[in-house]
């Protein structure tokens, strides 16, 4: 098989700078990959049993081609696996496959398993080094770059964790053909909304072409790579959040919400939370006087237009009443010092961080809506 | 009470330099410190069930003087406290005390204590603030300083952790008056140490006047800032570790060894381990035609004098043969791709980082000696 040549996206990050490839065929190509910029490191492959059956025997081969050396560590899937007790068997897993400082540690997954293999390269040894082959749209455009990392406690979700940037980060675009359509979608609200945040003309470009981005098209490369560029630049400028990272969070408040009020299953994946936030984040600020109405109908268009969720009344079950969500907002971990920060917006691809939002007026707008149901 | 005022010794990280302040009266002047440092910062004090019925109540009321929020997370006493459980048990206790991102974690203790806490707070929301308060001599002029922490496991000892500087070091040397003499001496292992590396003027004062250092005189504190001074200095050149700071490890691959031969039990602490790991890191430097037999001589002559053990018959219980020793020594997490790593010496004061180490030469130098024992 040949394919066309990977687009290379670097992440500037001074000594912990890194290269995203995105491309087809890329799975393959890791061994070689991994040769050509760490030669002599083995390898721990952090992975679950879904992907290990899908994957592990062609990355497996390409490694044994690059003559590097590996061990598999094999989790179960879903997001469950983000939990202590997993975080421990994986870091005890590297441990006693003896790898070394230098070697490195490999995620081949989605978030769950990028997060968790992360945090765990991150603390066994005192910091391995780490690669990412994201296999989900999700992980290719926002877990995978950036260097967060971390598991889930009774205390609340990613409360736990470090910030261990990847040396590199191998998006195979091939791999997407695989994901069922709810999965791709939930990935493709995380694409919008680098649209969303500072980018009207790629809102645009996405309004037009998203179908080329579903069948695996050439705009697929393009809009894993303008997402790329668009979380890598934002990372460059505050790696820590302690100011424009929270940009990324547009929607996401109101969504961790939304997930956390249903349990995280199935009821609500990520990226619908996040889809119907980033409508909530539109709308509210409209209710601000901050945008038009009108910027709020043109996303929830689009995002529907997709096949994604876009109102509350779409979440099956039924939800808690607004005092709920409130707390379950107030104990998102981007709280600080008492006062509610959330990402705004003053239209399409003007989103901005507020400071001191008014609880009460949040409560107002949600109970509002939760009336509309 | 009034004392005289605090040396402070400063380590230059960057933005994540800090200062160690050392003196009498520090645990009660620890809100003022804080406060002033790091104002509006609530407080997660981790300490030990022993140390917390000596200390709590002073470090309470001097939070409590300054206005600072603080809750309490105790744990057991001793080495195996160094857990993954109760590492997953502090974090919680962090989260579930809804400290934020800008509060702090506070160990109030020992290595055991420090280690665990500052890993915590390396993690808890992906990283919090930290302030060290050691309560032995061994934390104040070692562990405290330089941002290594971690747990063990099965696996070894300290092969998980994070690098996580703390904000800010107070070494309360009124605090040492309360040890056990074994402990004192088994921190003074360390303090010898510094001299052992590469300041021979240092270990000569030593000779002189370490007496004064176990009586409490103004000896102590100036022990303890040299001690810093010259860790803060090794950190600032290499704070990962990947080059000048083995030299920290003068005396610690034999060591550890021992401590793992011993079950990291009572019969050898790691300051006992550190001394007779020494005389044998001088001893073998002298077998090795690097430095002179009477280095080792003299070495062992003030180790023995202040009541450290310094040789392998000194343990109590017997020991392991060589090919054991030699397989623990291989464990050690110093080990790069398979060759060996000891730090040597040409004398009193110098020092020097030795790699490839043959193998061969070591594994005869210890059966030789354990012949003797």
């Amino acid at each position: 098989m040949t394919f066309a040549a990977p687009i290379t996206v670097p992440v500037a990050l001074g000594d912990r700078s890194y290269d995203i490839l995105i491309g087809r065929g890329l799975l393959a190509a890791a061994g070689a990959e991994i040769a050509s910029r760490m030669p002599k490191a083995r390898v721990a492959i952090v992975t679950d049993e879904n992907l290990a059956r899908l994957h592990l025997p062609t990355l497996a081969a390409s490694l044994d081609a690059a003559g590097i050396g590996h061990v598999p560590v094999v989790v179960p899937p879903g997001e469950s696996t983000k939990s202590f007790s997993h975080f421990e068997a994986v870091v005890r897993a590297i441990l006693a496959g003896r790898l070394e400082r230098g070697d490195l540690v490999l995620a081949l997954g989605g978030g769950v398993v990028g997060d968790l293999a992360g945090f765990a390269a991150a603390v066994a040894r005192r910091g391995m080094r780490f690669v990412q082959l994201p296999t989900s749209l999700l992980a290719q455009v926002d877990s995978s770059v950036g260097g967060k990392t971390g598991i889930n406690t009774p205390e609340g979700k990613n409360l736990v964790g470090a910030f261990h940037q990847p040396d590199l980060v191998l998006a195979d675009t091939g791999l997407l053909d695989t994901l069922s359509p709810r999965e791709f979608r939930a990935g493709y609200a995380e694409v919008a909304k680098y649209g969303l945040i500072d980018d009207p003309a790629f809102f645009a470009w996405l309004e037009e072409n998203w179908r080329g981005i579903f069948a695996g098209g050439p705009e697929r490369e393009h809009a894993v790579a303008v997402s790329c560029r668009a979380k890598a630049a934002v990372v460059a400028r505050d790696e820590k959040e302690t100011g424009d990272r929270a940009l990324l969070n547009l929607g996401h408040t109101f969504g961790h919400a939304l997930e956390a009020a249903t349990g995280y299953s199935d009821r609500l994946v990520h990226g619908e939370g996040v889809a119907i936030g980033m409508v909530l984040a539109h709308d509210f600020s409209a209710r601000m006087n901050l945008c038009s109405p009108d910027d709020g109908r043109r996303v929830k268009a689009h995002l529907a237009a997709v096949g994604l969720p876009t109102t509350l009344g779409e979440i099956a079950g039924g939800l808690p009443d607004a005092d709920r969500l409130m707390a379950l907002i107030a104990q998102d971990k981007k709280v600080t010092r008492g006062t509610l920060t959330f990402i705004l917006t003053r239209g399409v691809g003007e989103a901005f961080i507020a400071r001191d939002v008014p609880p009460e007026a949040v409560r107002g707008f949600l109970a509002e809506r939760l009336e509309e149901v």
